[in-house]
């Protein structure tokens, strides 16, 4: 019990060493990480198997965790697609650099492959097509990927340009700026990607 | 002249450099861009005064240049929007690694800048209130971004499951894989964002 909870511990040591390096660096290598953790890279693959291993485990961490899986509770799944997107870019956003790792990786930890087969459920019962389904998770993932990505962009994304730019410029000042900007441009995207989904299991699109 | 020949000649080779760099480590050092030039780093910054202003040439470069900027000929805006987007996830997709360090910069790279005020021109011209142009483009710009990523990604994203995981298993199954699961998901979500952004001209949404 006593090398059993050791081990757990120095898994969950390894797992917020490797986010550390990650929020700092960009990157993640099994030299850096076991320079952060004050050990050897032989000693962190004592525990994992590697890379691929660690970011599954952060996957779950940092996005299963945080993501609001649909209840499938009878409500309304334009709602419920739009409560899971919310709650996805937010986690996402925790650690903008983890996003790249995570979309070169096959995903397999249970815990993400149970939300994504929550989803699945709810567009099939919504209509969609059993060919679609996957695009449209897809489509919606991505959308949740960049959305996060500019969540952590700088306040101001463009600067106002001294060349003759006009309707960049009026564009510019007419917007909300910073946070505002990006949970409002999220918003409006995501509303439109749900109506265009309406719309076409309606036969319109 | 032959002064200004080569200094022009190194900033090339420095953005040579700094994209091998990004593309094999997934993040941009001086030291690692240093090393891979076979130079020292006071020797890049005699050139360019640091990575912001690398990755701002590099937007340049990599986006600008094969992006399609609107042609506003009067052609249908929806196709034109369709067609920049295309050749926008086509440049972003190139250098995957590139997209994080995209983000994390404002933008002030000319050819950007006028990119975006073609799109901006384009989406007021089809009645995009000016309050709303930016929070449009930005949305485009999320999904962009993220379907970018996407298309960098493996061949497998979700890996069937062991687990009693229905839905995911039916969707897996009838899907496309690879490349043409991308293309088509994005496709199909692109077609949502424009419906949407049509809907919410037409007083809809």
């Amino acid at each position: 019990m006593v090398q059993r909870r050791k081990r757990l511990l120095d898994v969950d040591k390894i797992l917020d060493g490797a986010l550390t390096v990650i929020d700092k660096y960009g990157r993640l290598t099994m030299t850096e990480l076991a320079a952060q953790l004050g050990t050897s890279a032989s000693s962190v693959y004592h525990h994992l198997s590697g890379r691929a291993a660690i970011v599954e485990l952060l996957r779950e961490r940092v996005v299963a965790a945080a993501m609001e899986v649909p209840p499938l509770d009878g409500t309304d799944w334009v709602d419920q697609i739009a409560r899971w997107m919310h709650s996805y870019r937010a986690a996402l956003a925790q650690h903008p650099n983890l996003i790249p790792l995570l979309t070169e990786h096959t995903m397999t930890a249970g815990g993400v492959l149970r939300g994504y087969d929550r989803v699945a459920q709810l567009l099939r019962g919504a209509g969609v097509d059993a060919r679609e389904v996957l695009l449209w998770i897809s489509a919606f993932d991505s959308y949740a990927l960049g959305a996060a990505l500019d969540l952590a962009a700088p306040d101001d994304v463009w600067r106002r340009s001294v060349d003759d730019l006009p309707a960049l410029d009026e564009a510019l000042s007419a917007a909300p700026r910073g946070r505002r900007r990006a949970d409002e441009s999220f918003a409006i995207g995501l509303r439109a990607l749900l109506v265009g989904l309406r719309e076409r299991l309606s036969g319109g699109a």
